[in-house]
């Protein structure tokens, strides 16, 4: 329900056949090039892998008794070519081959929309933080108002996590794809001397880098991919998050976008849920499970594994349908969101100055150092949060504080303004940052 | 692909949203015998209530949008009922109550098949360990021979984890269950005073039990249903993993059942993959990573959770389709397991005795204590594993040990059938806990 | 960091030796008793299982090399035990005996901390569900106000989910609990035909409950003791949330209490954090992946496992300490928790009425349906948002409900006290299930 | 008790306390350098930033009150700094700052020894590759035997997978480390303008890069490390399991290392338990767990996170404590293995030359195609297994294929040391991948 759909169409069950009828077409392409196999029967099976012509449902069944999906389409593409070219179907190759193969197929398409997916994020991100560079809103700590941070600056985190995510998804676009084929036990030995040949024939017609030793039961290309969609989920539910915070009745200082139908209440007419922020976090609580999956199958027995290969498929499919579906939905409520800057002041204001509380030990601190001006403020906020009046009205009629500084001094201080430090510096490094990834890309 | 197929009807789109309009169906009715809404509503609304009147994938996307299934099925069922009666459709109710509600519909039956399935699995463990409690075999600690054990000693532990999963199934069956019915935010406030009078009637009308308090946020029944699950799923897997031990080549001692389609290899003709067992064990590490997610999804935000509830769905979904299927093929295996009683026997003979090394320093240990006992044996069996021969045949001729004990004492003390301790006695109290387990249901 | 420290005793490296000593001095004595092995030396080994004789480093340098630390301990007893007696120590046993015996004593005393320090926190939420019963403060879904609830029903939603685990705890208590013993093999072969008989003996004089079986690789016992904490996290880690959301700066409804030296900030002198609540969540983070690691060990190989056995080890002492950790400080929390009925109320009056629209909708549908009565005050609430004025003022002067509903009815409908539903029965209902639920005990 | 003692001691009470006075201590010089504290005031901070000055465990007992480490250690601290200089300790910083700060440190030791270990396992690795690239084994796919392979290729697979979490651990190790600097809500505000004049002077001083934006609640740097770990363990647990399965007793291919005290087991004086192999994998049940906790703890509330953080502390120090474990278990058994080349052919041999069926099957197919010979093969195989005689036999008197192959055909396709197919290239580069990886750390 939370899933891309873009990419429920990439690993659909049609999806995935065709990506395995490809590998067939393209081994039995590779094998004739190298004058393993006839080039008429290559002919033939690249004319036998059309997807439109087989029964996927008849082929599920079969895999669910075989225990795999490559077991009952080489059956039934082998019964479509004709007699004489049947027996170079799938030649040398074993089923793991055109599975591993057919899914590095798909990872790379689905992999590309999800960078496009992270890219668009990261420019909605970008604008957002430029847009709101200068609203000052509470930064907030342990779920406690801290000190006043701008918006811009909250984005600019938000925007660091998708860089990073994209630069771990754009690694294992250039590093984790390859092919697969090894036959029957990693060695290729069906093809005698011709293996290598025609893997390496094979890698090129598919586009898709040849590892050094096959990988069978070396997983750490599934695992590279596993974790970067984990990174990625894991930036967009910061972001979720912290929109659902920000979206609170009594905080209201961004909202997700709305739409017709969209977070409407069955019983509630006045209310407006957060349903792309929901999705996403619970993808997150999904995908942490799913990674674990991965790293688990890691141990894989001897040369092809019972148990943990067969673990990865749907959990990789997966995997990608629900991180696609997070940045979707991420990149579209960072490109419509709405922020409140009326309330971003107002709730800074709610608490009486106390988040500048540092500012003002800190302009004390230089007279009577550090301790004691944290006894001193520690003081007057005690009195301030009482009395529910300003910090700086009961700073300036504290003699333990405006015998030390000035009434100007205590404005100053206490002006959220002149307190954010290095934050529209670091809103331009992180900018910076993301402009250098998305030209990497 | 390794999903229970009956489970998958259960758990299918026309299955929930046949389960949701169930208790659509039975809460106008409750409302209706409570005289909460007009019986003429209710009866429109039961009639609307048929899932063949719907369109599963129109609901399905209006889902994506409005972030739950409820709200495009009721609005669509709203539309259903003449203009009339559409104001009562899901009176006083909230979507989850509708979603909750459902699940535990669909979840009762799917554990009764689930509980089914279990039993069949049991009553073919103790068939088995029946008819092998004679079979003695290696038994093996740290995957080493250790000592002789009957392999109906086996099957008896496999079928104490079935027992002690099918109580933990039978519990939940019992106490997890419940009925949600809140409205809004828990209080059931929009049906003033009738609400507890209407839960009660609703819970009547589908046989569930009545929670003491909402549990829209309070999420232990659906970690319970969980947890009975994932200890399933363990015990279908400690099976699994052992039948492949079982099946290695060199061993062979038990083979999964074979049949026309299943487990050949599409390039090696004399093989015969461990299919059901791989099965199970995929599963149970996909399993490992759905419990951890409810695990995680504990811990929910006030009244009702975003994202937190939603990352229950689908992962409950597939936690009893993988659990289903992992203790159906387990039965299968059981049921059909071809036990070689004399490749068991061989195995044994193939350590030499040297399993039966500590029979021999038990012996021994009598006379001349168990630190210099070990001392011998652990040196004549150190021989016997250089020579490449038999233990008894070292001793008899090793004075160290011959000295103390006479040659009918060694080859008693080396007889596996002499040396299997309490394993018969055991395997009659397992069958008996089973037995007691069975009845209980 | 966030442990019990009363369980840190428990589950120290000496409450570890001394539990597995105490396992050694019973089996000697328990096969004494039975004319196993003499008298004299069971007594000579009771001498000598004294934790205060041993070397508690130098056992766990041979643990580390031996691969659990049976092995060094065994050895370093029997060096202490006189040479005529010495032959007697761990007579029959294998090293895992002694590990999950010595485990389940430990086990059984941090169980009964757990229940006790989870009976506390059940008390304290009792207490203020009962203190706090109409105190009225906005009901929250989708972290966004819904409709009113009084505090007390919150408290009564967390009191049900730590008497589910209580109701858990208390099961693993009677149920998961049982003494280890079955040698080499599971068969106690060293033990002849005296097996059984020791093994009741021993089960007896430590007062643990004797299995059926041996469950040297079947571990149901310890998921189920993992599961009840997993659970009993998720209870403390909901209401750790609920603070952590309602200590929020801008909503103030409920605090943790302070004490010196706890939550105050290094740099921000008038903050105040969720120290306890912060320590609860990340322990419940961790949680998450404990149990994990647990339902994946379910899955041991043949008689005795090497791998999956070794990590439960760790695990469920980490599980213990922090799960302790967590109902510790929830007991506290709630006994301590500072409420703000002021700051509910005000917050409530900050949504205009708005969480009352359901309720207006619900008096206006008698009239018009259900439909008709979503839209009109779909549109009143969505001019009370945009003018900021109260949803009864506008209501009053929009014809479109004043024509149908007098002022009178408006406000009784828009009065939070007058939409409670079942809120006070529900209440009432989780306290006697509660009371019910402690005195089980 | 599997974990590395030498991460231990970079993890250890001492070790944390050291790190974190480091990072106190190169603030304070920073600051001085900026002109934003006093130098003097700078060198008694340095003075009082001995870790043998403190007591541990009280500053231990006050994190637990303080929610972190860094309250009382910066108390302690200041207390320890003469009057005129305390009130510049911990100028401008976060507890978060020196806490992460000094985790980066010792991650960066850590990370360094972990490298070491592996780069000592897979030269390890590679020798063992080279030593028996010649060593015919049968290669095993679902726990059967399927086609012999080299031992050498089985290494190389290992040696790839080592090679491959090597470049993982090089790349975090360049790119994950960075110093935290942002004081308490991130933006550097105490510090006014001099922000990231002290950031990038504390960046030098301790030799870490200095990110973009603060990363307070944007862990992707902690998570990339404990992917890179999550990795590595994986590696060696494939390793670890396939040494386990070739030690079993009837297998017998290769053995662990032996050391006095190390896997004997305490009853039975023949066995040699594969105890380092246990740890890995147990390890990696763990590590699997600890990720979850990681990926999971990507998300984090607003600008710094009660709950999320405090919840890698002790799951990172976990993490490089097993994943050091590990790897060094590892690499001490590659150095060590025993490598029984007579009992792989043996083994090949038991098997009658099915494993071989496939290579009969190709040759074979030339003539009559692929599925015809698939049959013929398949029944020939079939009376080899039932009659126990070798396929050699039957083939060569079975006219459906001596019409078809010579003798010297038959036998040619059946020698195993003609069908290693691309193994001895693979081999080679696989050695080369981590020669290349070798040389570029």
């Amino acid at each position: 329900m939370f899933a891309s759909q873009a990419l429920g169409r990439v690993f659909s069950d049609r999806g995935i056949l065709g990506a395995m009828l490809e590998v067939e077409a393209a081994l039995a392409e590779a094998e004739a090039e190298c004058g393993v196999i006839p080039r008429e029967a290559a002919a033939a099976i690249r004319d036998a892998c059309d997807p439109g012509l087989y029964d996927i449902e008849a082929i599920g069944r079969g895999a669910a008794l075989g225990g795999n999906l490559a077991i009952p389409l080489v059956k039934a593409l082998t019964a479509k070519v004709e007699a004489d070219h049947r027996g170079y179907v799938h030649w040398g190759a074993t089923s793991q081959d055109v599975i591993d193969t057919g899914f590095m197929l798909l990872a790379r398409t689905a992999l590309a929309e999800i960078g496009a997916q992270t890219r668009s994020a990261m420019k909605a991100a970008a604008a957002l933080a430029r847009r709101h560079r200068d609203a000052i809103m509470p930064g907030r700590t342990w779920m406690q108002h801290a000190l006043p941070i701008p918006f811009g600056y909250k984005v600019a985190v938000w925007l660091s996590g998708l860089a990073a995510a994209h630069a771990a998804v754009r690694r294992v676009r250039r590093e984790a794809l390859a092919i697969q084929f090894g036959g029957a036990a990693g060695t290729l030995a069906a093809l005698r001397s011709d293996g290598l040949q025609v893997r390496a024939a094979l890698a090129r017609r598919l586009s898709l880098p040849e590892p050094a030793v096959t990988w069978h039961a070396e997983r750490s290309r599934i695992f590279e991919i596993a974790a970067a969609l984990g990174l990625l989920s894991g930036a967009c539910a910061k972001i979720a998050l912290d929109i659902q915070l920000l979206m609170q009745t009594e905080i209201g200082e961004a909202l997700e976008p709305s739409a017709p139908g969209k977070g409407g209440s069955s019983t509630m007419p006045h209310k407006r849920n957060p349903v792309g922020s929901a999705a996403v976090r619970a993808n997150h609580r999904r995908i942490t499970g799913l990674v674990a999956t991965i790293v688990s199958a890691l141990e894989q027995e001897q040369e092809r594994a019972p148990g943990a290969w067969p673990a990865e498929w749907e959990t990789m499919r997966d995997l990608f349908l629900l991180a696609g579906g997070s940045v979707e939905r991420t990149a579209a409520m960072l490109a419509g969101l709405e922020v409140e800057e009326g309330r971003m002041r107002e709730n800074l204001d709610l608490t009486l100055g106390l988040p500048l509380a540092e500012s003002l030990m800190m302009a004390l601190a230089r007279d009577i150092g550090r301790m004691e001006a944290h006894h001193r403020v520690e003081a007057a906020s005690r009195t301030a949060a009482t009395k529910r009046r300003p910090l700086a009205e009961i700073a300036r009629s504290d003699p333990q504080i405006s015998d030390v500084l000035g009434e100007d001094e205590i404005d100053a201080a206490l002006d959220p303004s002149n307190y954010l430090g290095s934050a529209a510096a670091m809103i331009e490094r992180a900018l910076t940052e993301a402009e250098r990834e998305l030209e990497a890309d």
